[in-house]
Parts: structure tokens; sequence; C-alpha cells
């Protein structure tokens, strides 16, 4: 099968950069961060689908490109490698900018946070119980506007193992000390946290209170370690005795009109490109663009708390490996994703998406009340899964396909959550007190779906709709146009947005963005095609507008967002997050071109709706040890772009070919 | 099995009821309405449920009584038969009151219609094609001001089928004739439909426009009837090898640590009662308590359309029999419930409510990177759904008992819009052209879900939590209380309402209401113990707050209400909404003691909170001929309840237990 210009770069391409690039540089020291695919120029590609969908073949493929983060001789480089020329297509020093997390070399921040004497020192005062096993958590420094952000700086934070076993959860005893590590893995301060109720930041702390130590059926989640074991619930299988509904050939997957191609990169995990239904273009690509998780405790070092999952850690470099019958259920096809390890070869992450199929309840019923038959139908839904873990947090991302041409993209955030000391009796006003001694502090998840629509072509316009009362007049008014004698009409209003902005919800006047394609209109309605966004409801960031952490995560200021494509604008706070300062989001991209004509207009143009969402995380002691599913939904529907309901030919639900069990009476 | 005082009557205790009035009224004339419990007194039922969970066995069981409506000699009554006494408790006459929907009495408005020799001359002036019916729907009479309220009107709506087929979509057609009907069954006065694009009310039309008539695959959803019949979508069967995890009891249902008692009656179709997590009392009642559904057309005589689907129409009377295999998957437990013939006769309804589990994706998952080993949980899901018919809509309600001690309730809408005729050409600003000539008018759909919670005991307090930003201070202001040198820190502010009150929900500021008992604080989070609503955030009523709509459905002003427990308030728009005059529903409840003090303080008492919510539904043509679901969906989650995840115990999720298949490569 030849490769399709979505496609991720495959193995034998990525050994292939990577010799492009030794040939380039022959007597430099390479370390590779991150060699992906360069992804086409749109306007290329758009070409080539057109042909594709036509079927003349006559299109010419788009250059094939990789994308490549490398340091060369400790300069961060981005190069750009072109694959049909076997060269070197651009080369950019990435100056002042740090690449995303090394997991080697926070691993030795780790050993030297523990090797460190002051560190050694501040562990002895604390006096820690017999058997226990200091643990460190390294993360990367959040700008706080106190080191200098050109250099590469990492925080410690420290935890204590009380078990031997090595599941044991230490986030159930964070100690109440932290360090600060240079880039050159020197402990350059070690503070004692704030954990007593007056504290405004790092101040000296008793040694270890053993009323913190609680026993195992309250801080751990391993089930070695437990003794209560729920036994019934019972087993369920499922199984599709003709095999499931989609089709795949390599990255590209059919199933029930729709037809998707599928893709992964270090950075976003899945994406996915040119989805169809019933051969109508859509969407020219569906991403998870950022993440921001800033954390509430205003107390120094806290602040430095805020990690972009995305930017800084990657979903992809920490994507899970699923296994079959646990983080899915049925049959299902697992896709693999390729990664580059520092030496430029290729890193098989084997799994990272699931794709299967679930069954939904009702698609949709009637049932005729003058003969009694009804009509009843089931909804198959497609289920894309990929799940990150990104340290002490678990993240499930989750495309749901239906047959009735809608879509959802589900995010759940699950695994533990990042503690802090506190001292027996105290309260902040910041955190849930989880265990005793033990902090949960308040935090928020903000999410950020990219979403670059192709709704019957590229040329797209973002529509606000509201719904407004008429003004209740008792008697006609003058003009005749608000007839309302008893006061129950309501009609909507339609505004369609010109320039790149940022705009907010509101379920008061029932405000629905849609996007539409002015230039084809419904030949029933009557009105433009369209789909719309089902956003999910949510707090934007709490950080105030001047802090680092809103100039760091622009996109968090508005939960819609509508810019004009380009190439280079996939990352709505920027391309690099690591100890960014600010100033790269997208609000400065809009800022940058707002008198520029040309490129800021939104209408019939090319353009991206960004969808921003998340949760204010304030933790319930239900989240503890290990917190449940705590799920958010966006979705996105057609609206006056099919003829009619596009599930209307779904076959009838019936027990024949259903075969469920009827369970007779009580048991 | 002795009956429980939460049972619905018995098919013999509605005999021994019926009987019990047939000796007291033994000259009359009676015409039974309704026959259903009459659930005992929150005050006595308290003390049988205490003794119940203690297993004294020493609780005097509440009197076992029913709540009859009956017409005595074509008077409407209100009767409370006590089955333990034999006899008549208490006769209420309801003067100016109406009784919901009679469907024979419907039957009779039709052919009335039909029979009308000036609906004849106006169909004959139509000029319908060939082989067309005409048929009639008959709606009750939303209140509008202009007719005497104290009678019975009826609305005949009509619509042409034009195959003979008996399933033809006949909403495909609406003609633009419409008769309004009198108690005693004449046609009092007959429309034509404002059908043009400035008609302002009922105007004469021009005969029927055969430009309307569309091919089968555009307006039918009987398979019968349709060419197009998807067949990718392959088998999907559910296996539970060792049965399902769910036991019952009558209608006890005790599952996965829950365990609850369904109810039926004619209005509300299912209830639940009692519903408790590990032994812990939660909610004493859960139920669906009323639904409102105006439509936007201002133009008369459309201001006619709103129905209450509860109180006018009656959710138990229009409740599907859910069949095996369609409505539901897997292993199905069916509960049935009792209706009463107007003879007063027990009435089985088959399967209105099934039970049954589902496989919900990942419960909770946590990686521990230091060591690659990961636990992951699976989240089964106990669900109970029942499903009415209301003339052309579908409504699907379902409750989801989570393992983590969560609910959820969902609705989601179905069947087919309500349509209205419109000009070829023309377009209103009420309404979605969905074929030729057929409009699919704007309409809300409101729905009210009573929570009487008993979180740890019955004297509860609802508290609303709010996140916001500390002031951003450069420096630690004076009094220190808010020292948030970075600008990152957020707090959260908690109020607990004092007074019975209606409330709206705020995302912005993150806006929280729980649930909660002041008086038992969680032993680690030091806080009350609580439940907190996930509400749905929705539009509130569009209609004028003087309209009729707005004052007859007083809870649609408000998304969140609480008040005092009171026995006969679980109507927030009166008992009585067939052509009810307004001021009577929760508002006006609210209204009517706010200045006594004992009876409208809602802090540590026994309070009931009501949630307003649903959709502002302005059709979209994917809607049509029939609708995929609409889903809504309101939760209800511990928030420091308990000691910690709940779900903690979940056994491991595998593949020796869960069977899946793996796919390999391409298909």
């Amino acid at each position: 099968m030849s490769i399709h210009p979505f496609d991720p770069l495959t193995p034998s391409e990525i050994i292939e950069t990577t010799n492009i690039l030794k040939k380039s540089w022959p007597a430099d020291k390479l370390f590779f961060r991150a060699i992906s695919l360069a992804e086409p120029p749109k306007k290329a590609m758009v070409v080539f689908l057109d042909d594709e969908q036509c079927s003349t073949g006559s299109g010419a493929r788009p250059p094939r490109q990789a994308r490549v983060q490398v340091f060369i001789e400790k300069v961060l480089h981005e190069i750009i490698v072109d694959l049909d020329q076997q060269a070197v297509a651009s080369t950019k020093e990435l100056h002042g900018r740090h690449s995303y997390i090394d997991t080697d070399f926070m691993k030795q921040v780790g050993d030297a946070c523990l090797a460190d004497e002051q560190v050694q020192r501040e562990i002895e005062s604390l006096k820690l119980p017999e058997g226990a096993t200091v643990v460190v958590e390294p993360w990367a420094y959040a700008t706080d506007g106190v080191k200098d952000m050109k250099e590469r700086w990492t925080m410690g934070w420290f935890y204590m193992r009380l078990s031997d076993h090595p599941e044991a959860n230490y986030y159930a005893y964070p100690l109440d000390i932290c360090a600060e590590v240079s880039p050159d893995l020197k402990v350059t301060s070690v503070y004692r946290l704030p954990s007593a109720a007056g504290d405004k930041m790092h101040t000296r702390q008793a040694e270890f209170d053993e009323r913190k130590i609680v026993d195992a059926e309250k801080s751990e989640y391993h089930p070695d370690l437990l003794t209560s074991h729920r036994t019934t619930t019972k087993p369920y299988h499922i199984s599709q005795p003709e095999g499931p509904s989609f089709s795949t050939a390599g990255n590209l997957i059919t199933w029930e009109k729709w037809t998707m191609r599928i893709g992964f990169n270090y950075r976003e995990c899945m994406t996915l490109h040119d989805v169809r239904y019933d051969g109508r273009s859509l969407f020219y690509r569906l991403s998870l663009a950022e993440m921001f998780v800033p954390y509430a405790d205003p107390r120094a070092p806290y602040p430095r708390k805020a990690a972009f999952d995305l930017g800084n850690d990657g979903a992809g470099v920490n994507a899970n490996n699923l296994g079959l019958g646990c983080d899915c259920l049925g049959h299902i096809r697992y896709f693999d994703g390729w990664l580059t390890t520092a030496a430029g070869e290729p890193l098989r992450m084997p799994n990272v998406v699931c794709c299967h199929e679930i069954d939904d309840g009702i698609l949709w019923k009637h049932t005729n009340f003058r003969t009694g038959n009804a009509v009843v139908t089931r909804s198959r839904v497609l289920v894309l899964q990929t799940i990150i873990t990104v340290s002490n947090y678990e993240y499930l991302f989750l495309f749901y396909f239906q047959q009735d041409a809608s879509l959802f993209y589900e995010v759940r955030a699950t695994g533990i959550m990042s503690t802090a000391p506190i001292n027996i009796g105290d309260t902040v006003p910041y955190g849930t007190i989880v265990a005793p001694g033990t902090l949960a502090p308040y935090h928020q998840h903000l999410f950020c779906l990219r979403i670059d629509p192709a709704i019957g072509g590229h040329a797209n316009s973002l529509v606000v709709e509201e719904s407004h009362a008429m003004a209740f007049e008792e008697e006609e008014d003058a003009s005749g146009e608000d007839h309302n004698p008893f006061g129950v009409g309501y009609t909507t209003t339609s505004q369609v947005i010109e320039k790149e902005t940022g705009l907010d919800l509101d379920f008061h006047t029932n405000r629905v963005f849609k996007i539409v394609n002015e230039a084809k209109k419904n030949t029933i309605t009557g009105t433009p095609i369209g789909f719309k966004l089902l956003p999910c409801y949510s707090q934007l960031l709490l950080a105030h507008p001047t802090s680092y952490h809103a100039r760091r995560s622009e996109y968090a200021a508005h939960a819609v967002w509508v810019t004009r494509h380009d190439d280079e604008e996939l990352f709505p706070a920027g391309r690099h997050t690591m100890q960014s300062l600010g100033g790269e989001g997208i609000a400065s991209w809009i800022a940058a071109r707002r008198h520029d004509e040309a490129r800021s207009s939104v209408r019939n143009q090319d353009i991206v709706m960004w969808h921003t969402f998340g949760s204010t995380h304030n933790p319930r002691i239900e989240d503890w040890p290990v917190m449940p599913c705590e799920k958010m939904i966006v979705g996105l529907k057609p609206v006056n772009f099919f003829e009619g309901n596009p599930a209307l030919d779904v076959a009838v639900s019936t027990q024949e070919r259903n075969c469920s069990v009827l369970i007779n009476g009580d048991k």
C-alpha cells in the first residue's frame, strides 16, 4: 500500500530522515527529540484530496517531509527534511526555546535531588518512619518570573513510599520539601513547603507527623495493597459474530458512511484528517491542540506547578499501550504510533489508539399511536480512544462517531491527584484535605479542541445564532414585524463573524456556534449547509490576565475562537510552551494581523474554530486515592447540511438480531 | 412477599379501591380516570424506613391509601381511599379543573371533526390529491385567554396520509385547516392556518399545492416505505454468562452497593424511592416532575400548541411496552405498571421500565510510570429506562447508576416533529422548512427533575459554591488574607441558602449546587457531607413572563429551585395543568409562604431541589422525518460524602474476564 500524504512517518522514513541529518552534520553530535511528519501544506493537500475524491489520479502528491527537533551540539534546531529530495529543506536554530520534557533528564534530576547533601539533611530532619522510601517527582518549571527562563529549570517534589511494594501510592505522603534543579543538574535551592494554614510561602516545618499515616484502604489504589475487592460485578462480554462494522486500510477507517484518516504525532497523539460522511467533506483536521493544568495555591513555590501536557510533555510520548479487554471491549483494532529515540531510531509505541464499536442505546424511535406499531433503531457508535499518563494524572481522549453524522469528543480525567502537605488540623481555602496531612489543591484543566472545518469545501464562515423572545405586543405593532399577541413567540438572530476573534458561550440566549458554507445552500431549508458546536460549558482560566499563566495560555481566555487557517498555527499556546513567557498564542496571532484585512477576515475563508473547555477541579475526597473518570464532552452536529435524518436507513432493531436475554421475575 | 409502602397499588388493591367507591356511591355513574398509590406521608414513612434499616421491625406501617381521580355523575372528584380501613378517607370535588387527556374522548374529537360539514367543505376546497386520507390530530387546548377555560376545549390539527400504508407519515403533509371542538363534541370554529410569510393569523389559503408532495425517501420513516436500507451495521451481542449483577425482590433493586425501590404512576411513570449506597441514605424520592413543550409561532391559533406532557397526558399512561432486544440490550428485567380502566378495573401496562446493565468504558485508571504497571477498571452502569409516546414525539427517560456512587438522569427526545403548513417559497422566522411546504416550528422542551434528598438524613441544606480568582497583589496586602503574588490563586465561596427560592446557573463562576447535611461532617475533609448537581445548561422559557405559558409553567423561570418538602407538592406547574390558568406552581407556593419563617426556611430542613432543563429546539432538517435522539443529561455526584473513591474496590479489568477480540491488520 502506498503512503498517503496524511500518514505519519513510517519507521523507514524515520531512519531515512535520521540518515539525511547525519550526512548533513557528519561531525556533530546529534540528540534527536522528535521526528514526525511535516504535514503537507493545506493548499497542496486540498488539490490532492479533490483529485483523490474524483479518482482522476491526476493530483500531484505534495512533497513528503519530516519535521525534526534535534539538538546539534547542544543547540536546539527545527529542521525540515524533504524525503522526496532526500535533503534538508530548512534549518532553524531555536534560541531561547526549550524542547519538550526529556524523560532521561528527569530521571537524572530525581537522582540529583536525592544525592544532594542539603536535600539529605532536610530529609534527615524530617525523621521519617522506619522503612520509608523517599520518591522525587520532577516537574517542568512553570514560568513565574523568578528564574532566567532561557535556562532549563526543574522542580523536584518529594513524596514518601511507606510500603516495600513498588505500586504503593507515594502521592499519599507528600513531604514538605522541594528542590530547584539547574540545567546542569545541581540543586540550587531547597524549600520547605508552606504547610500551615497561615504560611505565605516556604517556612521551616517540624518533623514528619506520624498522625498522617493511614491504613492502606484509604491511600492505596493497587489491588495488591487492598483487602476489599468487589465481587458482585458479573462478567460482561460483547460478541460480534460477523466482526466489526468498520474496516481499515492502513490509516484509513471506513465505518457506517464515515471515512477518516488517523494520524499520530509525539505532541498531539491521535489526529484525524479528511473526515467525510457519505463522501461529503466535513472536517479537514480534528485534534486536541493543547491543555493547561494550573494549580490554585498562590504560595511560592506552588505557582510553579502548571503543566502544558501537550506542549511540555507530549500526548503521543505519554500514550498508553492499550490492553486488549482492559481499556476497550469488543472487537478491537489497535493502531501503533512511532516515535524516535535520542539516536534518531524509530521507536514503536504499540496500541496507542484503539478502534472499536459500542452500542449507545436508542438512535431513534417512533410509535404510531394509531396502529401501535413501533419502529426503533439502536445507535452504534465508533470509538477511537487514546489514553495518556502524565506523572500522576491520566487523560482519556475519545472520538465518537454516530450513524446520524454527528460526532463527539470526550475527555475523561482520571489517575491520581497531585498532592501537597498540610499540617494536621489546618485548612487552606484552595484545596481539599483528602487524608490527614494530605492536601489536594484546587486546579483547572483547560483543553483546546482544534476544529479545522471543510463543510462542503474550504471557504467556511462562523455564524453565531441566538434565540430571543419577540416583543410582547397585545396589539399588532406599526411595522407588523413583531406580531406576538400571546407573548409566546421567539425567533433566532444570526451573526456572521467577519474577523478573527475570541467569543464566549451563553446558554441563556441558546447561543449556537455554526460553521457554515455560505456558498452552498441546503436545497430544502434554503439556508447554508453547516455543522454546529455542542460546547462543553466550562469556567475559563481563573489566573489573572496579566499573570504568566494567562499570558502563556492565551486560548484559555475564551471558549470559542475563530482564526484564518495557517499551516503553522496548530498550537494555541504557541509551538514552544516549555518555560514560555507568553505572547505566542492564538490571541497574539489575531492581534498581530488585526489591521490586515486580507489576513484577518474569516468570512467565506479557510477558517479554523477552536473550543476551549475543561473543568475547575476542586477535588472531592471521592477523587482519592484514584479518581473516578470526570467526563467532559463536546459535540459537532450537522445543521441543515443533509436533506434529512442521515440515519433514516439504519436497520430496525429486532430481538432476532440482538439476541437479548429476558430475566423473569426476581432473582 | 408483603407489600412495601412504596410499592404501587397492586391489581387487587385497584379492584378493592373501585369496590369501596362503588359501595360509597352505589347509585352514581362512576367514570374512573386514575387509581394510584397515595404515597405515605413522609413523616410516617421516614420512621418506617429508619426502622426497616435497623431491622427492628418495630416501625408501624403507614396507612395504605389510594388516590382516585373519578367523575361521579360528570363531576370530577379526587378521593382518598384507605385500604386498611376499607373506607373513603376524603373526598374533594375538583370544580373548574380538568382531568388529564382522555384517549377515547380524543378519538371522538377526531371523528367529530371529520364529520363536521364546515370541515368537510374546507377539505373539499383543498382539492387534495387522489388517494389522500385526511387525518386529525386532536390536541389539548393550551390556555390562550380566548375561550372559557372551565369548559374542555380541544383543537383538531389536520394532516394528510398519501399512501394506503397505515404507517405512512401523515406529519409530512400538514393541511392548513384547524378545528376548535367544544366539550360536547361540536366543531365551533374552523380556522385556515397562517401559511404565507406575511400572515398574522388564520387567513384563507389556496387549494393544496401539489409541489409539496415529495418522494417517500424524504418523508417516510417506516422501513416498509423506504427503499434505502443500511446493511453495513453488523450484529452486536451482549452476553452475561453469569447473569446480570443486579437482583430484584419485588420493586426493590439491588446492584453494586445501590438499593432503590421503583415506583410507577400514571402521571410520572417511573419514580425512585429510598435510594441508598452502601446502606447510606441519599435520596428519598427521584422523579421527573413535569415537562412543558411550548411552540414559538406567535400567530393564532398556534399559541394553543403547548403541552404539559406529564400533567396533561401522563407519562405513565403513554409509556411504551418495551421490546426485548429492541429498546434495551443484554440481560433485561422488565417491570410492569398498572393503570385503571374507565370502569375502575386494573389495566396492565407491560414492560414499562427496563432494567439492564451497560459497559461505559473506563471507570478509573492509573499507570505507575516508574514500574509501567497499569491498573484499570471498567465502568459498569445500571440503566433504568422508560419511553413514552405523546402523539408525534417520543421521550426516553433513563436513570444511570454508577459504581462510584454517582447517578445520572438522561432525557432523549426523538420521534416526529409536529409540523405546520407553509406556502412554497415562503419562510418565517420561527421555524425550519424541512420539506417543501412543511414547516417544523421552533419550540422548547422544558423538563423538571424533582430531587428529594436524604443526604445522611432528612435535614439538608442547599449550598451554592463558586470559584473566584483571588485579588492579584504584587505585594502581600495589609490583612495578609489575599496573598497572591503571582496572580494564580483562586478560592471558593460558599453560600447556604436560607429561604425557599429559584436560582440560576453560572458556569463562568463554576457555580455548583450542593445538597449537604450540615450536621454531618466528613471526618477527613472536615466539611458537611453532600451531593452536587451536575446541571444541564439550558435556555429557560422564552415566552413572556406575563404570558399564559409562563404563568402556567412557573418552574421554567429558574434552573434550580429549593423548597421545603410538602407531601402535596410533587408537580411544579401544579397538580392540574390541563387548561390551567397559572399561579399554582412552585413560584406561587414559595410566594404564598415567603413571610412565614417556619415554612419558608430551607436551612437544615427537609428540602426538595428541583432542576429545570431542556432544549430550545430550533429544528434541523436532520431531525426530519424522524429525529435522531437529542440527549440532555443531569448528574448527581457525591462530594465529600464518602471517605474516598467509592469504586476503589471494583475489580481490575482483564482480558481473561472480558474476552475481547483482537482484529489484526486491515480488513
